[in-house]
């Protein structure tokens, strides 16, 4: 049976095994705060800085994860994957440690940057038009001729895991701290992100509110949430959050994020934009405009801060300068 | 005895010391790499991010250190400084921690972020004019009125002792990874972070070479070194490297790096802003442009990388945004 459709969820025990392999190829990414921030805010604002991770964004945990669980048969005819940049680098860049051949297949739109990074680890990059094409067809397509093993962004076992490590970090951290978490926002697109990050702190801290953010028009998971099923948005404007474009959360996600999460949160293209600018002068990072989302929630005061200890997870750096600089403009 | 001008050097049981009282209040710095970036250079280029720091450079950690170890009824009548702005904001970050007052002497063409957050930490900011007034004069005076300790920027056993962490922070990781660094480049004004940092490597890696960095104009510590004796330069051109423009190393700092640093670097103001847009680009952090000169003396190919395991210390990211626009902006 293939990892992608097994039936079990992952499970707290699977995350620890998937941060044992992780040990030593992923960056254990820091935690920042900035007092004169949280003077401001009135709360203890905490950072989990995955701009920071390998590849520059979590997804290299969930790849790297997920290829390792791959039989040596099968990982040595190599993998694809469909990505719009994220996810693409993090499947690149593990393939290439693990020696093995990866094709990418990605919007022709994505990001320069990211198509850049994507061919420098290695990876063939096939480009497909969002409008026209889906790229779950193009991908199955390689991967059937191929036959090679299809990395899933988020709705696959392994992958789920991988990025639940996000979480364990988070939640390892607040131990030493002697502290504890009253809400924990990530920024969502499929859901794996924030579902491995909700099954790992909610095995340490079971009374924390773990929150999904999205772009305001691609809120599918918020509204799923709400109506506790799978409700899929049709967006009629596009988001700068490249990095956040699903219209409808994943089959297995859903059926973890429908039980763990707290109501999901949403933000503005210029919220995320005002976010990158306070990560930028209080964090000193860069952060991406999908990365900025669940920043982006607290500070534009949607999810209340005062008094509270909340982490932000900052998933990801890659942003073409120029819309680094557009960001930094507005004031 | 005054601590500043006790005639012993720290040593690394000093800096070891520092580390315990820093425990819990200045950040463990991440070490960086980027495995496209070093394949690019054909060696391994390690950033440690002091930009991370708390008050977003390294200044806090000596600051911290002397506030610590002021008697408490000389701590309590308060603290002095005077700085281009990472010291200002390095003292009144820690005097605020400890309950005391703070009063800084800044140059009144300092970056706007700068001064706006020494503010934000509760300082009262004197602004002086470093064309016609002298700031260690105007400092001195503030002193003697209001009785208040005077931290100085290096020149002092404990301020270098806690610079001095960073370079424990780097031995410690590259323990941890089982590696030798073969060279460490930091950034130099006065000489308490190059040379504390190279106390504390040189304790444990007595082979590996520690260089200054320094702006092309300020490059005092490089003719220093190659004299023998301290020199002073007499630039004729400013430089954007507003937190390295001392145009004389230190008189203890220089009394540890004559004897410990390799020849010095040096590294132009476009090379300082190249060296920003690689720090963005592969890293995700934001270095001011002071803050990245030993990267840029790397990238430039001034230092050789090439086989080798290099650490740059990026010392500090407050940067303005307009500043970090027009960086991005170059290519």
């Amino acid at each position: 049976m293939n990892s992608s459709t097994e039936l079990t969820l992952p499970t707290i025990a699977d995350i620890k095994e998937a941060a044992a392999v992780l040990e030593g190829n992923a960056v254990k990414t820091p935690l920042l705060e900035s007092p004169l921030l949280n003077e401001k805010l009135g709360g203890r604002l905490f950072i989990k800085a995955e701009c920071l991770q390998r590849t520059g964004s979590f997804k290299f945990r969930g790849a790297f994860n997920c290829i390792s669980h791959l039989t040596p048969e099968t990982r040595e005819k190599g993998v694809v994957a469909f990505s719009s940049g994220n996810h693409a680098q993090g499947v690149a860049a593990a393939a290439q440690y693990f020696g093995i051949p990866a094709v990418i297949v990605m919007p022709r739109d994505a990001p320069a940057m990211k198509i850049a990074n994507t061919k420098a680890y290695g990876a063939e990059v096939i480009l497909y038009d969002r409008e026209t094409e889906n790229r779950e067809v193009v991908g199955e397509a390689v991967q059937k001729e191929r036959g090679m093993a299809l990395v899933r962004p988020y709705d696959d076992f392994h992958v789920i895991a991988g990025q639940g490590t996000t979480g364990l970090e988070i939640s390892e951290r607040f131990c030493e701290l002697g502290l504890a978490p009253d809400a924990v926002v990530v920024p969502c697109s499929g859901g794996g992100l924030v579902g491995g990050t909700a099954l790992a702190l909610k095995a340490r801290f079971a009374d924390v509110s773990v929150h999904s953010a999205e772009p305001e028009a691609f809120n599918d998971t918020a509204l799923s949430l709400a109506a506790g099923e799978r409700i899929q948005v049709h967006p009629t404007a596009p988001s700068i959050c490249d990095a956040l474009l699903m219209p409808i959360p994943g089959a297995i996600t859903f059926r973890i994020n429908r039980h763990l999460l707290a109501p999901g949160v949403i933000a503005s293209d210029a919220e995320a934009r005002q976010a990158m600018r306070v990560a930028f002068e209080f964090f000193k990072i860069v952060v991406e405009p999908g990365g900025a989302v669940a920043l982006a929630s607290v500070l534009s005061g949607r999810l209340p801060i005062k008094g509270r200890n909340v982490v932000v997870v900052c998933s990801g750096g890659n942003v073409d300068p120029d819309v680094f600089r557009t960001a930094l403009a507005e004031n």
